[in-house]
């Protein structure tokens, strides 16, 4: 049987998150009725490249499933674009190799992290950036920011009660972007993968280092002490979106 | 009793528009809920410089209002910011001229217009901009639009049933911007007032002559003919925003 990839975006908001869950509206649960539709009422299981939470985006998520048909792949893209509901967009549909696995086979992930530094806050970002009402002072946080590259343990960034035991992640790109016109930051994180609200954990710390509450030259300390209370909160979600996913 | 001036943006998407209307949630209604509460219980009225229709939104509306109390303006502008609901922010508030009105001295608004050309359309942008799935041709809206710059009677491009009766305005500005990475266009007007729904009578129209539907050198005879069926279809609400007004 055929498997299929496809790059989908959604907008996080009225969704619980990407994975199904029994009542609750979901990008799996909803994905999965469209193809059930689409394949005459049978059901289809996708595998995403993974979860994201409650109110979190995506610009270029990545999922896998396996579809015993072969239709024109712009005119199977274009059937599931439309027929999914309008926040989920369908960008591209590609047939795989069969052992290819949108979670397991993931070598980077990309995720930005949009803040609005806006007086007043807009009314237009409350879904789609988290605000912050202190002074940054940005180069605060671009000192912080080459301290998280490259490989390390990230249990200080990582929530706490997660099952998975390996914590060493590799960061190769941690950036900021500042839009002035927008009144905007824009974090920008790359690397081969990040433990549960660990994106989150960082960019809590990161404006706290920016505001001046936490010391920007701690960071190596905040990883070496291997423990969730010495880093900062845990940002909102809706400000993050998971951008791009790369497989080998 | 000193009168108000305030600037207020807002997210139009669960508004039924801008003005009063019993059992709906409108921005007037939700402004005076909250204009009540800091004065005790009793109602004060505020004028707008004129109405928005349901899903159009405001970066620049302009409101007045009278209130018995001389604050600390800042502190004022907080206040309302902070207590009206998140899809309002109020951005500025000042203390005019007892005789100033937020509708009659009115010289000039300018609205911008926002066009989703993306394939697929953004599911952040399904409130936001109006998608358009045809290929366009720029410089044909281009060619078009200085032929609306000036005075003329705008019959043709006002929504029919308006009691208004003269339908003569000035267009100060008529321009359109591509945002190629947002896959975006981006329309802006600016002149001395418009007239029911003709923003988007004029954007839908300029958008069949840039996809070769409609003609694009036929606007001084869609003006000429002083009726609406001579003009194109109305666009969406949800791309039209009230960026500024100005007065005297």
């Amino acid at each position: 049987m055929p498997r299929y990839k496809a790059v989908i975006a959604y907008d996080g908001t009225n969704f619980n998150g990407f994975q199904i869950q029994p009542d609750k509206r979901t990008v799996q649960g909803e994905f999965e009725n469209t193809l059930r539709r689409i394949n005459n009422g049978k059901t289809i299981t996708i595998f995403g490249s993974g979860r994201t939470d409650a109110g979190v985006h995506a610009e270029g998520q990545v999922i896998h499933f396996d579809f015993d048909q072969t239709r024109d792949l712009e005119k199977m893209r274009y059937a599931l674009d439309t027929q999914t509901p309008k926040d989920i967009a369908v960008k591209s549909v590609e047939i795989v190799p069969e052992d290819f696995h949108a979670r397991y086979h993931v070598v980077e992930k990309t995720y930005c992290f949009r803040v609005d530094i806006g007086k007043p806050r807009s009314p237009f970002k409350r879904f789609y950036a988290t605000h912050f009402m202190y002074p940054v002072d940005v180069n605060k946080i671009r000192r912080a920011l080459p301290d998280l590259l490259g490989t390390h343990d990230f249990t200080s960034f990582c929530a706490s009660g997660t099952a998975i035991e390996d914590k060493v992640r590799t960061i190769y790109e941690a950036k900021l972007e500042v839009n002035e016109a927008e009144k905007e930051l824009i974090f920008t994180f790359r690397g081969d993968g990040f433990l549960y609200k660990m994106i989150r954990i960082l960019v809590g710390t990161l404006l706290k280092m920016g505001s001046g509450r936490i010391d920007e030259t701690t960071i190596p300390q905040i990883l070496a002490a291997k423990d969730r209370n010495f880093a900062g909160p845990t940002a909102n979600p809706e400000g993050l979106y998971l951008m791009e996913v790369k497989y080998e």
